[in-house]
């Protein structure tokens, strides 16, 4: 008997979390959506095998449930769904913060429901069923978080289901994973919102947004995303972005006083270690 | 009798604007840079109508010559070539801080010889006659600054070149072009110098670098580019630069405390005109 996921929140990711394990798993793939207008949408498109019309019904059956629901959402939808899940299944998520869904979605669970966190690097700034697709997941990463009593088997699954959508499992301890999101996501979120207004406002701003080129472009294009999304997954890990801006600050600072100390070798050396840096990235 | 264009310095941006007017306008095209592998290269790829093996000869015949070399080497090139330009000729550069250039080099020049400064906002990580294409400017602003005493034909002839090579010609004046560029070029280039620091040093920073997904990426692309070049752009707009930089972290400031302060709608509205924003200047 083939064995079934259901993906609860079918926008960008949550659509493409279900288009990718239809098109790259065996699962026989149950989508719910708590809009009705999305669950009309992805019915229509015939791409999954069944759309649920509750939470209750679309977890009945499944084997492994991925929330990919904003994070503020999870922790009701698991205490509504809970006692609707079948014994073995596996419940995961796709938040991009973890620190206090590993305290609490846990304990929610009725024994014998295993929870592994997960969090797919993938994203765009579009959103919507509309825009999700089966490869939004090829070569990115997709962490998996260890937590205290977490079940190896379950984690194992969850990285094997990674791998089969294309992605590259990473498996973090679970207090890892925040501090480390906030340097390669959160931040450079805020900072890019951050830049775009900096430029923007102000009687030159209109000048400023015409004669954005390239650089600019690539560098401000994350600021296009969700807004209201945005603002609850910073909110959520509000005590590492602080940490981190106040660290990108100081690297700023000592930019600046190389500037003023008219450094050049000193400058010159920090572009050079950023550059190594970004070079590296690339690579992975 | 065809008029000629000569490319002083044929790295990325003079190679691809030698290319360009060679593809896009009437000009015979000569290339010259200080570099003899340089020469060697653009003389055997036969792109161009010429390469000269002095910056004497090279500037000699031309009626307009484009400056594609560092800003800090600018003055005395200018020095050097001075007494060899024709008469009637026009000379521009490409450098990216324009407040000096505007106040040296016009009187460096003899009579007769008409300074109008330029700056196609193109590039890319890449860099060098190899990396150089005739599209490069295609749809890319490219300013042209107004200062005191500048000759209004040599300004429309510039005009026109941009046009023909594809580019979007936007004429500033002398003394806006500067904070302009530190609001979309130089602060976001040290921004993402920053965050790419941020991210890959200490302990974590490798973890970091195997993390970073699509957003990151775009964001610190520019990091990529060539560091001791930016080192020298970004000595030339300091003033400006220190400016934007304390407004970018006065803005950071603000951030953090709707952050600190869980202003879920301080922060939506923050981000919403981010957006608004940068899909503003998307369809630019």
């Amino acid at each position: 008997m083939r064995r079934i996921a259901a993906v609860i929140g079918l926008g960008l990711i949550g659509g493409s979390l279900a288009l990718a394990l239809k098109k790259h798993t065996d699962f026989t793939v149950i989508g719910y959506d708590a809009c009705q207008q999305t669950r009309q949408l992805a019915e229509k498109s015939g791409e999954l095998d069944g759309i649920a019309d509750s939470l209750q019904t679309g977890v009945a059956e499944a084997d492994i449930v991925f929330l990919a629901i904003p994070p503020g959402a999870i922790g009701q939808t698991v205490q509504q769904a809970a006692g609707h899940l079948k014994a073995g299944a596996v419940v995961t998520d796709v938040a991009s913060t973890k620190g206090e869904l590993l305290r609490i979605v846990p304990q929610l669970l009725p024994p014998g429901v295993c929870y592994v966190g997960g969090h797919p690097m993938a994203g765009s700034e579009k959103t919507g069923f509309i825009a999700a697709n089966a490869q939004l997941f090829c070569g990115r990463p997709y962490i998996i978080t260890r937590h205290q009593g977490v079940s190896e088997s379950a984690l194992a699954q969850l990285s094997a289901i990674a791998e089969q959508i294309g992605a590259l499992p990473v498996v973090l301890e679970g207090e890892q994973h925040d501090p480390a999101v906030a340097h390669v996501s959160h931040t450079p979120y805020v900072t890019a919102a951050a830049l775009t207004v900096l430029a923007g406002q102000g009687e030159q701003g209109q000048l400023h947004l015409a004669l954005a080129a390239g650089g600019f472009r690539d560098m401000t294009r994350i600021a296009s995303s969700n807004p209201s999304l945005w603002a609850d997954i910073c909110l959520t890990n509000k005590v590492e972005i602080k940490q981190t801006i106040a660290r990108l600050k100081d690297i700023l600072d000592t930019v600046e006083s190389k500037l003023a100390n008219g450094d050049r070798a000193g400058l010159t050396e920090f572009f050079q270690q950023a550059k190594q840096m970004r070079d590296a990235c690339q690579s992975n």
